[in-house]
This record gives structure tokens, sequence and C-alpha cells, in this order.
């Protein structure tokens, strides 16, 4: 009989109670081995949950149980899920965990603990909510030299995106809309900036190459400043703007951010919608592939959670097999500068570029001009933006 | 240092090779261990091949060489690849495979003998080429009770279906194209009449409920009806016709069946279009998840093949994690005929449909119509079908 504690009762927290509960008797026949909860830690009481005898308040309680071999932090925030996290790896138990902000900060320390105290860190759901990308990665795609990823990692903003696309919502109408419906927080900063698709592309960049980026560290643009007339001039140029997270791995070094791109049609990418995450990635062997599903909500992270819980069941009684990463170095990254992608400028004018640079589409619509370039440097972009200032609306990255 | 021979070396085979060697030192590194080819089983020789030397025309030298632990089995059909497989699994060598056609025939007889062994019978590589499925779905679905698997599972129908709707080729142009390109067999029955489709979405439900149902006894469609009547009413409908390999598991029992199906452009199937496949899958706890990549091709299905190798080297001194599959018997099966689905009727002419038959929507071209009817049986299907049989030009069910 393997003991879980889950320390937060929130809504990843409740759902792991539920897959856990309501999936049992399949999972423990998989198994071949039973499991239980035996804790849940939050500040609150839930009287009239089927779980309220299992709330403890003292973390303590968890952490010197010699019993409970694995805990599963659902708390969000870095502090205390890391605090909480570290002391329990060092006390022998398996931590698996959703939380982004803590893997993406602390995951370079949290995964040598696990190693070296004999157990494991794991975070399938700390990624794309319910689809499986990390073990996949891991696993399936390790006969493989992975080059790029490319990430549809929120889905409150491609909520926002689709809405702005489809029904000619205003970001601010369809940001409010999402509020409402649940999908995005009372502030909305982390997803709408694009903090929480960094967090996620630096995971997913650490599991291509062994180098953890810190995620403050990266050119992250959120979709704040999208317009509907950027989103109609995108669709004259046979695109959708979504909110892309980009790891490339190359010779020259590790390149990982964030900003709206124009995805053309052609690119599965653009038709993940709503609040369905999508993630693409090129290998040097497979190819393409693409994982798409429900990137977050209660039940997908939870199946998500679970998936973890069981791979540790599953391995109790072998050398854990470790997730080793060191914490990026300078030398380990490419220059953002020397970075190349197709670009579309959107002015407010008829907009000249220099004779070598090669147009190839443009669009216009209520007299503002769009134009899709071949691929150039971030520094070339940045400079035709900055000569054009006056005109230059927006600058969009292509892919 | 594990020792590894290939039997077959056409393309798989020689793909497995290619991929082993290409991909060598970062696949030895995140293994923490060597690994080599011994011999490479085929009837011809290849003196211009780099693996010439290890090319071997005696089964018996492999299965006799207690060095070889791991077999790839990528020599296609039946005999003598399931013969040659029991054989290394009786003698305690791990066996992959890309070979569907034995998967779904041997699969449970073959599992079991691994079992028996201590070793393990892996084929990632049978359902869907390079895309990572069937481990994702063993272990990062292990949380959920699958309840759907819908999916695009043939390269070559699904090639011919775009370039029918896209360019408007007719079938048998498509088809030879499809041929012209490689993507298409001289003899191409196993793929337009849907036979593949029915071997892998037979491996796909047994993965889902533990049953191995023959494929020889699913309902099995092709596409070689299909016109591009039916291909411009499926658009005026908002749909795209695919081949749809199904498997729906009920408390009534399991279902699978292929299918030409009209796919509603929202379903994320509707865009996997030319080579690619997809699969889709409903799963109570995630919802829904799909995997979309290179459905076959060489170097991609030899990615799924090494990264069973991987998967076997990896956990070398472990109890292996084995499938356990029974034969489905009659009892788990559910009724066929009482599969409800919605359906597309075509006609030559205005078709009366029962009253209580709610009709969601209608298109007409060139004198001919096209009806999509609510969730009716497969029952009633036919009876609608075989009462109008002399108007009624093709059905279709919907997804």
């Amino acid at each position: 009989m393997v003991k879980i504690a889950i320390l937060g009762f929130g809504v990843v927290g409740s759902g792991t109670a539920e897959v856990l509960t309501e999936n049992k008797k399949i999972i423990e026949e998989r198994l071949g081995c039973e499991y239980s909860i035996k804790y849940i830690l939050d500040l609150r009481d839930f009287p009239n949950s089927p779980f309220a005898n299992l709330i403890v308040h003292d973390f303590n309680v968890i952490l010197n149980d010699p019993e409970v071999a694995i805990v599963a932090e659902m708390m969000g925030g870095s502090h205390p899920a890391y605090d909480f996290s570290k002391a329990c790896l060092e006390a022998g138990k398996s931590v698996i965990t959703s939380n982004k902000e803590v893997v993406s900060n602390f995951g370079v320390e949290l995964c040598s603990i696990a190693a070296k105290n004999g157990v494991r860190y794991l975070f399938e759901a700390s990624v794309g909510g319910g689809i499986p990308v990390i073990r996949p990665i891991i696993n399936d795609l390790a006969s493989n030299k992975i080059t790029r990823i490319c990430g549809i990692l929120n889905g409150t903003t491609n909520y926002i995106l689709t809405k702005m696309r489809d029904k000619g919502a205003s970001f601010s109408d369809a940001l409010s809309e999402a509020q409402k419906l649940g999908y995005a927080e009372a502030n909305p900063s982390a997803d709408v900036d694009g903090i929480d698709a960094a967090r996620k592309i630096v995971i997913l960049a650490a599991l291509a190459c062994g180098k953890l980026i810190s995620p403050k560290a990266i050119y992250t643009e959120g979709i704040s400043k999208i317009s509907l007339l950027d989103t109609k001039l995108a669709e004259s140029l046979g695109c959708s703007i979504k909110l892309i997270a980009q790891a490339h791995v190359s010779p020259e070094g590790l390149t990982a951010f964030v900003s709206p791109c124009m995805v053309q049609k052609s690119n599965p990418l653009s038709r993940i919608d709503d609040v369905f995450n999508g993630i693409l990635i090129d290998a040097n062997m497979v190819g393409e592939v693409m994982f798409y599903g429900p990137g977050a909500g209660k039940l997908p992270t939870a199946s998500a959670v679970v998936a973890d819980i069981i791979d540790v069941i599953a391995h109790r009684d072998v050398e854990p097999k470790t997730i080793a990463w060191d914490a990026a170095a300078d030398t380990d990254l490419a220059s953002f500068e020397k970075f190349c992608s197709e670009r579309v400028f959107i002015s407010s004018e008829k907009l000249a570029f220099p004779n070598d640079i090669a147009i190839i589409s443009e669009a216009a619509a209520e007299s503002v001009y769009a134009y899709m370039t071949e691929s150039i440097s971030e520094e070339l972009a940045d400079k035709i933006a900055s000569e054009n200032k006056d005109t230059v609306l927006s600058v969009f990255r292509k892919i």
C-alpha cells in the first residue's frame, strides 16, 4: 500500500484526489498495487468534502510521516511550494508537481536533490495541462535530437485570440469574457504578458537539451497590444495570430522566447483554438510531431499528475531514472539578435524596405498595410522598425 | 554493451540501422550504456551499404547467439515474421516490431510468451509510424479510462482523399499519383480497402481495454467508391471525408470498425492532411487529446522502433513491464447493429426520411442531394439505404 499526500486542495489538488478516487480500481489493476491518500495539506478546512477527514494544516505531519512515499505539490507560487518540495525530496519522498513556476526556477536544484536521495521529481502537468508531452519527449523521442519546439502553451491567451479572430471581439472584451468564464485570473498578467508561457517553454527547452534557462532571462512579449486590425490583416495574409513559445536548438546554442506570431494556416498550430494547447516538435529522425489537448482544467491537469504518481509507484522497486539538468550558462545560448524568422510589419503608411529584403506577400485594410518579409534577423527587424517608428504599428514573427 | 539484431533490411530496417548509427552518441549518453548492431538478416546482400558486413542470411545465427538481447523485426507480412519473433522471445530475447499484421493477429500469444520468458514484445512503430501513441496510452493515460479512439491511421488513403478534396483529382488519378510518389503499393488493397487501418485500430482498442479483436472480424470499408461529388457535398456540409478507424469502449462492450467518415471541420482530425496521421483519444479524466505526425516513412518509423529499443535497454535490469491481452470473446463486443452515429445519405433524388428522424443539414450539387441525420443505429441506416437503394448513392458515418 503506497501512501500519498497532496499539498494544496485547490483546483488541481482536488482534481487529483478525484482522479485517484474515481479511477482507483483500474489504476490499481494496472499497477498491481494498492494506494491511498493519507493527507491533504491546506490552510482551509473543507467540512463538506468527501476528503474532509484527510485535511491537515501542518506540513510537518506529512514531512515526518515515513509512510508517505509520494507528495503531490499543487499549491502554486514559489513559496512555500519550493521549500516544501525540497524538504520532501530530502526526506526521501518522491514529489510530483503541476507548478511551472517552481520547476522553471528551481528545477535544476530539485532534480539534483531527487537524484541524490534516490527519489523522483516529476512534473508532466507543469506544461500542457493534461497533454502527454514531457514523458513522450523523454521516452518516445529519445532516439532523436530535438531541434525545435513551438507551442501554444497558454489556454487563456489562446481563448482571447480565438475570440478576437472569430467574433471580432477587442482584446479587452475578450479578456473580460475569459475572466467571466474562469479562464483568466482577476490579475491576468502572468497569462496575457506571456510569463506563464515563458516558464513552460524553458522547461521544454531543458528537456530537449539539458540546460534550464531562467524564464526571466528570455524575450517575452504578450498579447495585450494586438488590435483587431492585426487579426484582420493576419487573415488576409493566410495566417492566424497565436501566442507562440519557441525553443530552437542549433550548433550555435539554445534560443527560447515567447511572442505573438503570425501562424500560417498550413501549420497545424494555426488550428489549435480556444483554451486548447498544442506542442509541435521537430526532431532529426521523426520530423514533425504534435501533441494536442486541454492545456488546463481540473481533471485534465490532475490526469497528468496521477500519470506521474503511477509512474513513481510502477518503478518503486527500481533505481529511479532521474532528470539531470544544468543551469544554462551564457555560452549555452545562441545570440538572440542573430535569430532569424520571417516577419510581418504592419504600418499606417506604405513602407519602403531595403532593396535586398524580399517581400513574400502584402495585404491592406482600412488604409493600414501589412508586409510579410523573408527571414531576417532580430537585429535587422528592430532596425527597420525603429527607422520607421512613426508609421510601424506592430511587428510579428511568422512561423 | 547491448547487442541488437535487425530482421529485414527494407525501408524500416535500414532506417533503424541509420537512426541507431546517426544518433548513437546522444542515445548512449541518455542510456548510460553502449549498444551495437551485431546482425542484419536479409535474403539479399547489400555490398554497397555501410552495414554490408552485418548481413546474414540464416536466422539461426541470430537465434543461437546468446549475445543478441534485442531483435528488431521489420520484415513485414505474417510469415516468417511471426515465427521468428516467437522463436526469439522463447529464446529470451526482447522483440521490437513495426509489423501491425503480426501484432494484430498474434499479439495475444506473443505478449504472453514475452511475459513467460521475462522479456518484452514492443510495437510502438506498428501504429502511427513515428507518432508516439502506444507508450503514451500505456503510461500517460494510465490514470484514465479510454472511452473512444478515432484515428486517421493510414497515410496513403489520407493522401488520396486530400488530393481529391483540394485538387479535384478523381480517386484513380489520386491513387496513381500516390503510387508514383511511393506512398502506395503496386497492389494498394491493404491501404485503400482499410485493411491496414483495421489492423491498427484493433491494436489501439486492445491497449484501451485489454481485448484484442481479430482485424478480420471488424467492419472494414475502404475509400475506392468515393466520388468527387461526395467530397464536394462534404464541403457543403462543412466536412472533410477521411478514412476513420474507430474504437468505442462502453458498458455494453467494445466496438471497432473502419469506414470513410464525414469529419466536421471543428474536429481536429478534419485538418490532418496528406500522408500525416492523427489519433484522437477521449478518456474519462483528461477529455480529448490528439497525437499527430508522420504515420509512415523510413526515419519516422525507425524513430519509434529505436524508442522501443531504448526502452528495453533502459529497463534491462528490472522485471519487465509486460502487456497482457486476451483474445476478445463475443461477449466482449457490443452489437455493431446497435452502434449509433450521425449519418450522411447522398442520393440522386430527394429522399424522404421517416418522420422521427431529424435532419441536421442538407446540401445539393449537380442534382445530387446530401442529408445529414441525427445519430441513428447501423441497423436503421442500413434499412433506410436498402429501402431507397435505387436512389441512394452512398452513405457516410459522421464524426
